[in-house]
């Protein structure tokens, strides 16, 4: 099988990942801070390790401000349910997958807030300005992909951030497609919150997530043990447990540690070329084929990252996903979540075929992946 | 090192659990529910079959009625706060974990609903008469854990479900303690919603859990990417995905289908025996010892679990659990995240000692810890 569809899942993982998680059900077998016994106290310092890991690789603001979840989306879920309040007025991109959309628009159903949706355009200055005219007087937070999980488009986040922060809102950045793809910073782009994912381009396992921000006093979306201040019948205002109730995914983290440390190593921008140019591989031989539909002129790396969509023909994304399938490529069709995104590109009818590489793909496999849709095109598809 | 602190997650894993987490990172290596390709559509099977063997292993109403959570904990709160609504009343135990008690307590915090605690005693009569005693015409819910976490009493589920059931009020289940150590039936015990962790009695590695339920109509703690009516803006209405919310632990759910399987094979009543039968050494060893306090005339596997706290002369249990580790005995000492259940029993100066063996842990480690004691107990420990 040709996998092609690390923005769902990054596969293979590293072999350090696979034995870093098996070995962690051995090592730091212990509860990390609850009990004080000696495999307890290495788990958590493994744990607290991983912490700095992600303050450091984001520019955080302290490790202590990198709280471990279960996936990127119950991050964001925390980080947009713990600081709305009742009045506020929300922004959102027309990017935006459903696990920004749909706890904002669960939110304004209630009638706790209202929403609005800015449009991003291929060009950063339009971008930033649909941003500048949905801001109001209530605007309190600004929520924003780092790289849409469908097109592949980079949002500008620094010069939405000051934007946002200009207008008094708050901004938060789901990190979902952009980490370990981008370089992002939170300090530098003046992110308040971050949430990422750790099984995509951190390539840790699936089951973690993470959220990082600027010593935000969020309103824990989960209380429970935390393994401090335990007589305390409301959850402690400390970091990080404040927003880590119940016993952490250890094995995971352990394999995230691994997966960061090998991202570090190969480094983000060594990554982000080889895969650019898989892309621009996929981009330059799909505008070939005659009845393949992309969305965008061109595939540039400075404003994509290494998503990329299409369509053939009138074929429903799903039956060319299917047929790539059965060719034996993996690729999702459909709509990846994110209706903002195929209602801003006009693709809600179709959904599209989503093609996302890792930096090890081969370029043998892109050209098998080319022929394929050739065939699909040319209705040769047997 | 000795490992008596199964209560707060169990170790060793079994090898073949250890196993099937690193075998799922290559062999389930998609994303389950999303893409349409072969292997995502393997590692939804294998999801599915783990759903099916919970609802088996527990009797409860459906597979699609169990949703995978991070841990308990997250079940917990899903389970509470997706069920109460303004003006309701909610009883809990006198044993109740912060689980439990910090999301109830929240909720009375921000003014939604009110609580009553009933004191469990170890006549159950008594404890089922206190229950009945606290149900008010406003009754919504009775949350009980299964087994304290702390004495390891067995709270006498059938009959409390019942009570809960005549006063018109849902029962839900914490079975962080119970799951995989005493037989749990939803649906002979009358349980409406029933929370497990993955890595304790069920042998499966941290980062599991679930929420098992009778066609509960619960508003979702998170919203967001469920692979499913992607052009639904708000959660969809179908389990079990209106309460998974972004990409499932795979590799832990694996491995918690390895562990259950495990269980099933040994069988929950042998496994419970030869725990039994460890605690009964300890309870004896324990009350020859001069100035150990025990927290029950006797230590009876009816109305008791494996679960056993101790206390030594004027020592805080943190200190005798720091001397039992040095001695190479991994126990937890201080409050266990169950302030409850030391005001219910008088130890909230000190916290407790807690022995939590498993079926693995050998008789003769049982008699090394009753030596440690004893030397504590008697000032003779260097």
């Amino acid at each position: 099988m040709i996998y092609l569809d690390n923005a769902a899942t990054s596969f293979p993982k590293p072999q350090p990942v696979v034995k870093a998680v098996a070995g962690a059900m051995i090592e730091f077998g212990a509860n990390p801070g609850r009990s004080g016994h000696d495999m307890s106290v290495k788990t958590a310092e493994m744990v607290f390790e991983t912490r700095e890991l992600l303050n450091n690789f984001f520019e955080g603001y302290a490790s202590e401000y990198v709280s471990f979840t279960t996936n990127c989306t119950y991050a964001l879920n925390t980080a947009i349910k713990g600081v709305l309040k009742s009045g506020d007025h929300v922004v959102i991109s027309s990017l935006e997958h459903n696990s920004v959309a749909r706890p904002v628009y669960t939110l304004t159903e209630r009638g706790i807030v209202t929403c609005s949706v800015f449009e991003v355009s291929e060009n950063p200055d339009e971008t930033v300005a649909n941003l500048k005219k949905e801001i109001r007087s209530n605007t309190r937070l600004c929520v924003v992909t780092a790289v849409s999980n469908v097109f592949g488009n980079i949002l500008p986040l620094e010069r939405l951030s000051q934007v946002a922060h200009e207008g008094g809102a708050l901004f938060f950045v789901d990190g979902a497609q952009g980490a370990g793809l981008i370089p992002i910073s939170m300090q530098k782009q003046g992110i308040d919150c971050l949430c990422v994912p750790g099984h995509k381009g951190l390539l840790g396992p699936m089951g973690t997530g993470a959220i990082l921000h600027n010593a935000i006093d969020f309103i824990p979306l989960a209380e429970g043990g935390t393994g401090s201040s335990s007589f305390d019948f409301l959850q402690p205002g400390t970091f990080p447990e404040r927003l880590e109730s119940g016993t952490l995914n250890v094995p995971g983290i352990c394999g995230l540690k691994q997966g960061i440390k090998i991202v570090e190593n190969i480094g983000v921008d060594n990554i982000r070329r080889v895969e650019t140019d898989l892309c621009n591989r996929v981009f330059n031989g799909l505008r070939e084929i005659k009845g393949v539909k992309l969305y965008s002129c061109d595939y540039n790396g400075d404003i994509y990252a290494p998503v990329l969509s299409f369509n053939v023909n009138e074929f429903h994304s799903e039956e060319v996903a299917s047929l790539l399938n059965r060719g034996g490529i993996a690729v999702r069709g459909g709509y990846h979540c994110a209706p903002l995104a195929h209602i801003s590109r006009g693709t809600k009818d179709s959904g599209t075929v989503r093609i996302s590489p890792s930096f090890l793909t081969q370029k043998k496999d892109i050209n098998y992946l080319l022929n394929l849709v050739r065939k699909i095109a040319f209705n040769n598809f047997i």
